[in-house]
């Protein structure tokens, strides 16, 4: 019973978040969207906050709007994003993206270490952050190195491998909390303390957790952290990014992009740089204002459900989601790439499969469900519980069944796109 | 008879450029915005292309839009620039902001003259620049320094005085082409010339120049840019800055930020940093894609009139507004604080005075006019071809004379705002 159509209907009737699903432009109603761990859907409000800026701010306004709310954006729209991580409003800015501010962070952190001679992630990071890391550890010092903990299953990485790393010659661990292949979550204030225990700072990407995974930054002892808007945020392609630096931190570190949105009163035009004294020393230019305002409504929407209510909704759904793999996919060759344990799992599902390409492209060429594809195998159902429905998640596994069933994927082709 | 508001509307009637004004959101016909060169107005078809971006493509296509535009973006709309700049299209990419663009490029410039001691720049730069040179200097290397040529009028910078700092230990001259309080423009290609005789790289910000000014970057040999969308090309608030970099120089630089979509095929989710071939190396993380698809009707509008065209009635249009000041406002005390000469000046003029916060405040408060105010003493009248009207120009003056000869100002605090 637990797996027919009708179940699927009666848990929206009992969701208390199905409401949030309003709030968004939905469109084609028979297009399942799984990807919103990629890009979350377009707020309805941000349709109008959208006109409000470019045609009102912008076309009427002009230069004033400056005065008018843009100049104090980034901190305001950092300040909501701090209510969702556990920080407080003067640790959390919106600036440029994430690849930049871990840079600016990272590179900080690395010259307030200059002893040290060792920064540790892992290999389930995000390749576009260890590209970053890479890159700040070959600028900030000739001795310093980039060490990888391996995981042992390509899912999770163990306390353990993170012990046999971190010593006294780190100066940094920088992590991403939810991994963006498997879904693995990294216990924060373990491992925090772990790194803390030898001196190092500690840096968290949560691109793949703020509003959907509940955090606690300062209860932690975080010291820094950056994260995207794009995803479970809905702030829109490419929105831009945030970054927290703990309060006692903030003065201790210097970004290395010296930009005059982050110089104490840049409007004296003074020919030296002098560091502003909070979170905005680490701005650097001019923001991109349209996408920092188009940010703002779906920060809102998380901040009005509640982080813990959509959570404790996304494990509801993961749950169905791989109770219903488990019924219908896995005897067809689908494996679990995600953790099995709940506490352990973010807010989306990979399954592996050797055709998981072809069989991604079908999904979204033939079957109108839009999961996404990350190499080498992995087929990643995004769960966005303020828009996903349980009644999706049913369909999904149903056209998914089909697909690998009817073996529908065969007449595509296994040529990578640019990006899926 | 040529000081009369009906000399300005004949001027107009004679002003090919003139039909380009209904390109552009108006609104309120008696606000004189003559600032555009600090926020350019809106197009019209930016409206268009905003609801289209949010609404269509992020709304309905979702993360597909990723495949369908968004990916390609920042490198059409860097060949549509590279149209205004004398550059081809390889050699421009859309990115970050001028402050990230300038720390990338000038990063990569020292790094790549490692024997060299010297950046040069001069003390007429954005602030913003100089922050962003210093901080770069401060990170590539210990031995490096930054050296400001002086000015010896606060209004240009000479040849002769470059001339005697550049040398054999200069790695790099960043300098920007035209300055934003005097609007003085140095010769491209002369002052290249000589950097390049030293042995150095040279830099241009382009951020008052782009859009207003013809330039050859190619034809001039220059190796690296600079420029700011949102000025006289109307992309608006905050739009994402453009960067150049000369062909042959691409592979010999390598961006300090080593981020995703500087990578070659970053699809592939390689664990190491390899950098794209071209010109794509210099970008980092995920563009702010809203802000950067809002930059695009701006240029395609100042493609269509035509660079030569714009600079000509740009020309006309400061040296009336020259005439008129000559006639009423320098007896009431108004200094010229830009070149005299012609060919030396850029789109805006900036007058000296002493209570020049205070008109600023009034012709924007009381007169709807919109210039704006850089310390000490400018009071800025922005030239904008596209929109800006001989009748404006006419009118502007005007209220100026009524505010100083009423002292209109006086009502109003000297105390600054954050922003003007």
């Amino acid at each position: 019973m637990t797996n027919t159509a009708d179940y699927a209907v009666q848990l929206d009737c009992q969701d208390e978040l199905a409401g949030f699903r309003d709030e968004f432009i939905i469109g084609d109603s028979e297009l399942i969207y799984l990807d919103g761990n990629s890009l979350g859907r377009l707020p309805k409000r941000t349709v109008e906050q959208m006109r409000c800026a470019v045609e009102r701010q912008w076309g009427h306004r002009l230069v004033r709007g400056w005065n008018e709310g843009w100049f104090t954006a980034a901190g305001r729209i950092g300040a909501k994003i701090a209510q969702l991580i556990g920080a407080e409003a003067d640790e959390v800015v919106v600036t440029d993206s994430t690849s930049v501010n871990l840079f600016k962070l990272a590179t900080a952190a690395i010259q307030a270490r200059p002893e040290r001679r060792k920064v540790v992630s892992d290999e389930l990071n995000f390749p576009s952050d260890l590209y970053v890391l890479q890159g700040a550890v070959r600028l900030a010092s000739p001795t310093c190195q980039l060490v990888l903990v391996p995981s042992l299953d390509g899912i999770s990485v163990s306390d353990d491998s993170l012990r046999t790393v971190i010593d006294s010659a780190t100066a940094l661990v920088a992590l991403t909390h939810t991994s963006f292949k498997s879904g693995f979550v990294y216990d924060m204030a373990a491992v925090t303390e772990m790194a803390h225990r030898s001196g190092a700072l500690v840096l968290w990407d949560l691109c793949h957790s703020v509003g959907v995974m509940p955090l606690q930054l300062n209860s932690s002892q975080v010291d820094l952290a950056v994260g995207c808007t794009y995803k479970y945020l809905n702030g829109g392609p490419g929105a831009p990014a945030f970054l927290y630096v703990r309060r006692d931190l903030q003065e201790q570190l210097l970004s290395p992009i010296w930009g005059w949105f982050g110089r104490r009163a840049p409007f004296d035009f003074k020919l030296n740089y002098e560091p502003a004294l909070g979170i905005e020393r680490f701005q650097a230019g001019t923001p991109p204002m349209l996408s920092l305002l188009a940010a703002e409504p779906g920060i809102d929407l998380v901040l009005e459900a509640g982080v813990q209510p959509i959570r404790t909704k996304s494990i509801r759904q993961t749950e169905y989601l791989i109770a219903l793999w488990q019924e219908h996919l896995e005897g067809l060759g689908l494996k679990l790439n995600s953790p099995r344990t709940t506490q352990c799992r973010g807010s989306h599902v990979s399954f592996g499969h050797a055709d998981g390409f072809r069989i991604a492209r079908a999904l979204i060429r033939d079957m109108r469900v839009i999961p996404d594809f990350r190499e080498p195998d992995n087929l990643r159902f995004g769960i966005s519980p303020l828009y996903t429905t349980f009644a999706e998640i049913h369909q999904a596994v149903n056209r998914t069944r089909q697909v690998i069933e009817r073996r529908l994927y065969e007449q595509h082709s296994g040529a990578r796109a640019q990006v899926t």
